[in-house]
């Protein structure tokens, strides 16, 4: 990045002095191999790249299952190998997280603790692929929590940006909204069309937050949460 | 536990064949050692106490405030030394939280690791001590998103019981609620008088869940989940 595709993306960016956040399918060679990742970067006003973040929580499945539509991420995909960093731009910590990532609190955490304000995220979420249907009937709602409870929870902003319309038949969500510290929805779209919001984020707003309910150094207890980093999945209840 | 004060909850329980859980101010000794633990135990079926938790996210502070009221939570308790176990009761797998717990997300993942189904927690929120106004207005909506967030992001039950009313010159807050492994609220209280909600939760309500989006053992990366438990936390952005 950018290549030919997106070089007029970053000139106009650079003209009119504003940054912007952008996914891609990255294709990316290291000591000879060739590898695929689900990655974003962060471009600030100046047109430059100053970060990068390949995504983590791959979902879906490896294979074609037996319904009526597939996601195949885990197919296409790599883990992504840099974990959450952070960056500094737009006078903020900036952060990102891609799409299923956000459904997990590690995601919001790792970011929080380094002190983000800022955490841009795109999804593409589709709806009827043959999961539950109550799973659908609740996937903006999953959308929206799961945004709310990271923002609270880490007393940080963010921008969640959906890419609606249809792919391959299927119908994919909208929902793009900001998020305050507060877990406040403050602007969110509301049509499945191309539709742009803006807020004006005050990045002091979080303080309040991260100086007494959420002042990590006051209230974690790491000596209580090994599990989460040594164990990967639940045991089965009954096993 | 039980005491003379709360032997004849135990036995109506008992007789009745209800079990409860029940939170109260534990004095312990251990090796000699007097300790304070906010603590709280399930009770089954047969009046048996099968589990105990004890407060690990002391929040407040160490001394008095210059402010309208306290909150010396630090002053009189220790944080709780057993983790967050689950146990087996009403044909599940239960935790527990208190109060301030529900609101980090490492409490909700440290019990869902253990294939959690139910959560028990009490709690005793006021408002008006002396915060920002506006994290006093979001009191209700932080309370409901942390419940629905834990829920959701590791496929349990929740049961949220507040001690409402006045205590000191301040209120607490109420919405006791129950909620489900889809973050859906099933119930809640709409007084802040005794109130009582039922809800028959069905654990397997949470399989699609465990199955798919949140298969931990398929989705989790805890390599990538290391600041979690190394740091304690958040540095300065511009430290």
């Amino acid at each position: 990045m950018p290549n030919a595709a997106t070089q007029p993306l970053f000139e106009e960016a650079k003209r009119l002095g504003i940054g912007f956040h952008l996914g891609y399918a990255e294709l990316a060679w290291q000591d000879g191999v060739k590898h695929r990742f689900n990655t974003a970067i962060i471009v600030d006003k100046a047109g430059e790249i100053v970060g990068k973040f390949r995504k983590i929580h791959i979902p879906g499945h490896h294979e074609v299952l037996d319904r009526p539509g597939q996601h195949l991420e885990k197919k296409y995909f790599e883990v992504g190998d840099l974990g959450f960093p952070v960056y500094q731009a737009f006078g903020a910590t900036c952060g990102m997280a891609i799409c299923n990532d956000r459904r997990w609190p590690e995601t919001w955490r790792v970011m929080g603790l380094q002190g983000v304000d800022l955490v841009f995220c795109g999804y593409n979420t589709p709806v009827g692929l043959g999961d539950p249907y109550d799973l659908d009937a609740l996937t903006l709602f999953h959308n929206q929590l799961s945004f709310q409870a990271g923002c609270y929870q880490n007393a940080t902003w963010a921008v969640g940006v959906a890419k609606a319309g249809c792919e391959e038949g299927f119908n994919m969500i909208g929902q793009s909204m900001i998020v305050a510290p507060s877990g406040e929805v403050v602007a969110m779209c509301n049509t499945i069309e191309d539709e742009l919001i803006v807020h004006n984020c005050d990045f002091t707003r979080s303080r309040e937050y991260k100086r007494d309910i959420f002042n990590f150094a006051n209230h974690r207890r790491p000596e209580h949460y090994g599990l989460i980093v040594e164990r990967t999945g639940a045991e089965e209840p009954d096993a």
